[in-house]
């Protein structure tokens, strides 16, 4: 289709957009960091009706490219790609556990670099992260996690009564509520953000979560879930909610809890799997990346 | 950007996104008719996190070459193109105020259409349009339109009180509801339906006006207004609304209400102008219309 009328002559960025179980980025490869995106452009290109439209951008810069990748360099030399993750609104943002699969998907099938033995290295503002491929995508290890002090009470609209919360940070603070049936999950009304009494001081993502029943099957525990997020409302797929949901239910669960786990999200699943190392337990996250398309964007 | 993988052995369609006033849609140049665009496909192609996102689907057809346009041929010989509009859904839709500019401006950009003397004649499912160009964008001719009887009281949240509102047909029904201050307008929340008592069977698009003070500047009316699309919800931008939003106030102000007015939407400005023709009055609907970027899909 030949164009002859204004989008040629400025400047145009080549981009991919993909998605993870519905959380969706602007993917960009920009190797030699050159391309200096302002907050401002980024949010015009995360626009959903006047711009591409994403939950974010990444950026696939050599991390000897940007001066970030330093860090991640001087902790993994195999480390060469650096994700340059920004939030929807343009902010700097340090991780994003949907993202670094769909980042994954992105450098394979652009050439940009392959998955040795022992998975892919790759920088960013929260360390350097593994990434290996799995039957239906890839799974990422999100690291260190933990369960803060603190019952905090959380209530949402249309919840008939207020729930006791459970604090679990991954790297991000989350508060799990785990609610008693399908129905009550599907009547909640997340358009106004949770209230968590106290309320912690950086706020945090809620996820209210229905157990399976029977819970496990074959080893594996079973939860559905939706989440708000900080700053976002209510998203199809949260990758650090959703470890920290099964990680809250499994701490409910007790000793004989198990160590992976499926979790039901609004736009899809993902596996959860933690995994006992010698400087405590990580948390893996596992689930599909999907490439759309490709696009030429006149900046 | 050399792509090795999964994107390039399969079927591919390319596409340009666009917006007016951020309705924003996928243009697609159809020029003999050859893509038969199930439903379902428009629908996943519509998903803004999964597919490319927009409003609608927007197929440029030689009217010859689709069924549809037969009608529009029989109207005017010089309606050689066919608008073919679905609504994010999927279902077909009969015409779209922004959308026929955005349209226009992809006729325009792409080389296969010109605008002659007198306007661009395009066929829809609504009969054939009238389009010009403008200092900022493009004009169209929405047609007759009218005032039905009855005045439903409507209600919506955060409003103090129900307010009486006038229905105004323009092609489609819309219930236009008068408030005295952008504090009310801005203080609404239509993440739920507004209700309209007595109920339209069909339902109707309910737009929140306010007007400016003073309403007259320079022979031009001014008003202020958010929209409830049916079906939709709250959206950035609705052209007949805007023209009902318009008409409507132009009623309230009484005989000596000007014939053009300015129309603030939550995504910009639109104009709309009442021309009064031998088969009554006809009103246009004039906006920005822009081309953002172009990408290629896997069917």
């Amino acid at each position: 289709m030949p164009f002859s009328g204004s989008i040629d002559p400025v400047p145009t960025i080549d981009f991919t957009k993909g998605h993870g179980t519905g959380n969706d980025f602007v993917l960009v490869a920009d190797p030699d960091g050159e391309l200096a995106l302002a907050p401002a452009e980024v949010a015009a290109i995360c626009d959903r009706h006047t711009g591409v439209g994403a939950d974010g951008l990444l950026r696939a810069v050599r991390a000897d490219r940007i001066p970030e990748g330093a860090a991640a360099l001087a902790e993994d030399a195999a480390a060469t790609w650096f994700m340059d993750y920004r939030n929807a609104d343009g902010s700097i943002a340090e991780m994003c556990g949907n993202g670094i699969r769909v980042f994954t998907r992105f450098l394979l099938e652009t050439g940009l670099a392959e998955i040795p033995p022992g998975g892919l290295r790759i920088g960013t503002r929260a360390g350097v992260k593994t990434v290996v491929e799995t039957a239906d995508g890839f799974e990422a290890d999100l690291g260190r996690w933990s369960l803060p002090d603190g019952e905090p009470t959380v209530h949402a609209d249309r919840l008939l009564v207020a729930r006791p919360g459970l604090p679990v940070d991954v790297g991000n603070p989350h508060v799990v509520v785990a609610l008693a049936s399908d129905e009550e999950l599907d009547g909640l009304s997340l358009v106004d953000a949770p209230r968590i009494d106290p309320a912690p001081a950086d706020g945090a993502n809620v996820e209210f979560v229905v157990p399976a029943e029977p819970l496990v099957v074959d080893g594996v525990g079973r939860i559905r879930m939706r989440v708000h997020e900080r700053g976002s409302g209510e998203t199809r797929s949260c990758g650090t909610g959703a470890v920290a949901a099964a990680l809250g239910i499994r701490y409910y669960a007790g000793q004989d809890a198990p160590d992976r786990w499926r979790v039901e999200v609004p736009g899809g699943v993902v596996g959860v799997r933690v995994e006992r190392t010698d400087d405590g337990e990580h948390a893996w996250l596992s689930g599909p990346a999907v490439l759309v398309y490709d696009g030429v964007l006149a900046l």
